[in-house]
């Protein structure tokens, strides 16, 4: 950030008063330009007990597979923000059965939320996906996942679903990745023992 | 938003390529400003049965009643931005036992996050609160609370405290308040039935 989004003046970096972090100022308006963590909501599609996943058409991790997911927009919930990246990505309706994981991405300022869902349509690959297909645990590419978020996840729910498929094996796992942790994922500790 | 934070030109709101929503665009440097909805993350501390709450020393509801809570920063996580606003406006230590309730405002684009927390320390009244007190349920100030996502936050424990005291009693709930149910709120539909 360089300029004020309200009058357009330089703005600089600086602790506010009665505040303890530092911020953007705009001295020639007093706008105080906060910045928080987004969301990213998505879903875990299943049929058949197998998962749907995505390979992505765009950067980054372009060609990696991964859940369908994505910014949260204004203006909408986040299980409608979930269920509208899985229309846009794996061109799939789904029947949300709850949240899953909360994931915390301090080092990106963002916050991950994967519901469980029902895949209840046929799928095609959106203009953000390559292709999108349905695997069972087995077939599941661990070595090609886009993303940390999407290994936990998936990890999670094969975990839980060896205890049963009611709803109660599939509780809310509060999460989180950092830099350290995320170095694990793309190095050995979360491929599989195989 | 009236100019571009990166290089200070006039934006304007229209829909960029491929996309499907308004965004303030510059077309001076090809930025597109997308602005997403904003996590407010906070607890239920209970000690003794009893809830803690603070009273409001600022706007908006100044005077009213809220469980401690407020914008998630960067570079924190949701369970740390929840514990950070329970000690700076209640003054309080607590220990986290899961996320409570996840309750989407799509009207002005903000997400609660409210972990049921066991209060662990002494509490004293922040700068951003005029005092701070535990309530037993019946003495719940439910004509005088700020917002309606802790009155459906402390209606849901209460209720299913009646079940019980253990963790499994008290599952995540996903809840929606938008416009039309906030004016219930602030009528007759969730005053207490007395
Ligand atoms: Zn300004
Ligand atoms: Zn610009």
């Amino acid at each position: 950030m360089n300029y004020c989004s309200h009058c357009g003046e330089t703005v600089r970096l600086a602790v506010p008063q009665g505040d303890d972090r530092l911020r953007y100022l705009c001295d020639s308006c007093g706008t105080i330009h906060y910045q928080n963590p987004r969301i990213i909501a998505g879903t875990l599609p299943v049929r058949d007990g197998k998962v749907l996943l995505c390979r992505r058409a765009i950067e980054p991790r372009l060609g990696y597979w991964t859940l369908p997911a994505g910014f949260m927009e204004n203006a909408e919930t986040t299980s409608d923000a979930a269920a509208r990246e899985t229309r846009e990505e794996a061109g799939a309706e789904v029947k949300l059965q709850g949240l899953y994981t909360l994931i915390d991405l301090p080092h990106i300022n963002q916050v991950y939320m994967l519901f469980r869902a029902e895949l209840i349509s046929d799928y095609s690959a959106g203009v953000e996906s390559l292709e999108v297909a349905l695997f069972a645990e087995e077939e599941v590419p661990w070595q090609s996942l886009a993303f940390p978020t999407m290994e936990v996840t998936l990890r999670r729910y094969f975990e839980d679903r060896r205890h049963g498929e009611g709803d109660e094996h599939f509780p809310l796992h509060l999460e989180q990745i950092d830099l350290e942790t995320r170095e694990h994922f793309f190095n050995t500790t979360f491929l599989p023992a195989s």
